[in-house]
């Protein structure tokens, strides 16, 4: 058992569990042997999906809980009372290094504080951060920071890069990721006071490939690889990102229903159309990772189908694999020694 | 010549001027009869475009100036140095009275400078704001503020929603127009400090229809009128609308072209598909104006076209005639007086 990794999967969280959450942790095992997943959430829920399928039996368990935090419940005191829940149980498994990651698509809230509260930070980093993966042009870029921790402060945003920056590195496979500071402008003097600040700081880190401002309008064409930013704005962008696609493809759908005519024309472009999209969704590229934390917390979307949660699962293999704290340790280390020197 | 709305507009400004600023003008004296345009800029440009012309000759004046500002320069530089150029000469004009608005396509960044340094602001505006229309998905909405002047106070913000609030009922045409405040939740109590501050301050204007939070996912989707938000986070809103919709429209657009079947296809839905894709154009709205002035000063895009300079120019007409200025007055000495209450 030593050499796998072991993920804890909240069975209970997401609008789609318990049905696709499960379907996915089944997936994971079946499709990588170094895996074994615990589900957290009803016994006998639990035990009548996993009846549904195949898969070797000594790779997935079962850890009962009789609790669920709702996502419209208040998260912090979500968390103090329900001692009992899927989300609280399994980050005390993390925690007590029962299992090295934790991954649920319930409450973001409540999955945010109490990945804070519960597996605690890593010794050196001020506030660990939400990164989802979004789409690009040609690929995927990190959003650091889309937490629920706002008004942050410049050391925040340079920890953010690094560790932005080492996740990308390592876990997405980018040799030395493009990191940009979000901007309203090219220019160094550009900005607000925070963005001011920072700027230079990134400037100064030798282990990191800083390439300066990045504006809105060049994020979606792929123009760096780590965009790093304070919460609230990090949140303006991941949610337009959304809406403007939602509203530009509902309303693209509704033109091509507008006669005989652009109904054939639809017929024919429907395939590629989906494609298209489909590599422009942000729910294809796994969940979100809480970084910072003593083990790994994901967030996956509230939406979550078995796809998205199998690559979630594969996603904390890869960090484990790759040490990710470990090297994150090893930069709070030479950054403390440097402001010695 | 008295109930003539005389518009100054910038001939020199823009990636197309001087043709297509001159051919909108020309538009828009032949389009209107209550219209004057004085055009600045180098003279003989301008007399060798508007002999392509046939236009009523009483109503489109000169005013020869001989430099020009780039899009490049440091704007309080330009502004300063460069007094003979057509931004600075045509500010001057609204200062004076001797126009009613100014209307530019060229650097925004002096346009901003000079708009509060030459024209200056309304008696108890605390700052000006650049207002541009968005497309949604039935319509526009009014995103204040996207300007230069970034780390705004709650006051601005108030100021903005108000200022905001007028110029969509009467200029755009929205009776009670919906004031949302950009927020990464719906609940009162989630934000950062200035929309925790900004928050509870909207609530108390009975003058208003503050509807509460707004997110940005739901933005697009036409959530609200009037979209509140401090410079930075309006920047990073509108440019990545714009960067959104350009690399998805690019993708489809490359999906279509994959293969006979769907070149045909493409072939059907083209009219429709890009009658949509205009719709959710911003450069069809018309320019941002900036608000809080003593006279109108109003920035197109860099890339306007005959039409969008056309259109600015009747925006400048219906401010005038809807009286925006001393609307925004009347509003500024209730607020004076609801506070020495």
């Amino acid at each position: 058992m030593e050499e796998k990794v072991r993920v804890v999967v909240d069975a209970m969280g997401g609008d789609n569990a318990p049905g696709e959450i499960i379907k996915g942790a089944v997936q994971a095992v079946n499709g990588r042997e170094n895996i074994c997943v615990i589900l957290t959430g009803y016994q006998d829920v639990i035990e009548k999906e996993l009846a549904k399928y195949t898969y070797p039996k000594d790779r997935i368990e079962i850890v009962p809980t009789t609790m669920v935090i709702e996502t419209a419940e208040p998260p912090v005191a979500a968390i103090r009372s329900k001692k009992d829940s899927s989300i609280v149980a399994g980050l005390t498994m993390v925690r007590r290094g029962e299992a090295d990651a934790f991954v649920s698509a319930g409450s973001s809230g409540a999955v945010l504080v109490g990945g804070q509260a519960i597996v605690g930070r890593i010794k050196g980093i001020e506030r660990p951060a939400l990164a989802p993966l979004i789409p690009t042009k040609d690929g995927v870029a990190l959003l650091i920071d889309c937490g629920a921790n706002v008004d942050a402060r410049a050391s925040h945003l340079v920890q953010f890069a690094r560790m932005g920056s080492i996740y990308m590195e390592n876990v997405v496979g980018i040799p030395k990721p493009r990191v940009g500071i979000v901007n309203i402008g090219a220019e160094e003097e550009k900005g607000n006071a925070l963005v001011k600040e920072t700027f230079p700081l990134l400037k100064q880190c030798p282990d990191m490939n800083f390439i300066g401002s990045v504006e809105a309008r060049d994020i979606p064409a792929g123009a760096c690889d780590v965009i790093v930013c304070e919460a609230f704005v990090g949140n303006v962008i991941l949610k337009l990102y959304e809406g403007v696609g939602a509203t530009l493809i509902g309303k693209i759908k509704g033109s091509m229903m507008q006669s005989l005519k652009t109904k054939i024309g639809a017929l024919l472009v429907k395939g590629a159309l989906k494609d298209t999209l489909k590599s422009f969704d942000a729910t294809e590229y796994g969940g979100a990772p809480l970084l910072g934390l003593k083990g790994l917390v994901v967030k996956t979307h509230g939406s979550s189908k078995a796809k998205e949660v199998e690559h979630s699962i594969y996603q904390c293999v890869q960090f484990k694999e790759q040490r990710i704290n470990e090297k994150i340790l090893e930069h709070i280390r030479t950054e403390d020694k440097q402001q010695e020197n």
